[in-house]
């Protein structure tokens, strides 16, 4: 029989090419955890390396604004994850993640992560590669939207700026 | 002895945390290629899994222009790597790489890579892993970029689509 947890798992990109034995693998070294409404999960800021995948309820991620408050800047739903920018590249939190109903997420600590790899489990490749996968995808398609939108009429005073960017992007941050 | 292309991979963040005898793996499964100055290397547009690390001589980052002719994105020094993005996730390459002088190249096949995984060497997973770390960091910088960018006086025109945006990468493209 499959639980909702593996089905949510089956689901979720990161776990794409993953043999049903080997998701088992991750879900033993998963956490379960609930959390009530209005609890904040992950805070801006802080730094934690833990990625979570939401099985039930729904998250908003929120950011803090210099005015003061907070803009919510999207809903997360199940299958959704999160944490996993921190997680294969430890730094601050760029927003925070607060439940919005009651919500049960699956918690993976890099120690665990990273003992699945170091006992020589394709699990462990297999995530790095699919999360390569879906940075690589978003970077591009950031780099389409700010190109786009630096060639259009009002686009100009950004555009020099933009140049010396992505020459930092090509060079300074390469591998 | 260490060779020079041992020394350049020793010193690539991309082989970060390997040990001497697993860099040795990578270089075996690794061609040297030689181009001539001038020489396209990888072409805009075309889609290619491969990744490469320039060990001799300099390349530059050429993109297209809408108005015709093409634009110098960088320069591209020994031990800097490209084709990275469509290594790990396949899509048309955003720019062409172009030799400018006599240049040495050490080129690793994506069929090569997968194969070092499912034999089970820790290798892919340690490249993999270091893959998520760089784009992640690339990720947080571009999104600090845009939105201190928004933020500023000229920036109100792209606030709207920038949130628009950023709801997408939070949702869409999730794992």
């Amino acid at each position: 029989m499959t639980t909702h947890a593996e089905s949510v798992l089956a689901d979720c990109p990161l776990f794409t090419g993953l043999e049903s034995a080997e998701r088992d693998e991750i879900l033993a070294a998963m956490e379960r955890e609930t959390h009530a409404a209005g609890e904040l999960i992950l805070r801006e800021g802080r730094s934690i390396q833990i990625l979570w995948i939401i099985t039930r309820g729904r998250c908003e991620v929120l950011k803090s604004m210099t005015s003061g408050g907070h803009q919510q800047l999207a809903v997360l739903e199940p299958g959704a994850v999160f944490g996993e920018m921190s997680f294969f590249h430890p730094a601050p939190h760029s927003a925070s993640i607060r439940t919005l109903t009651e919500v049960e997420v699956l918690r993976l600590s890099r120690e665990k992560y990273d003992q699945l790899a170091c006992d020589g489990s394709i699990v462990g490749y297999r995530m790095a590669s699919n999360a390569g996968r879906v940075l690589a995808e978003r970077l591009r398609r950031m780099d389409e939207w700010v190109c786009e939108m630096v060639a259009r009429p009002g686009g100009e005073t950004h555009r020099d700026e933009w140049r010396e960017f992505q020459k930092k992007l090509y060079t300074e941050w390469q591998f």
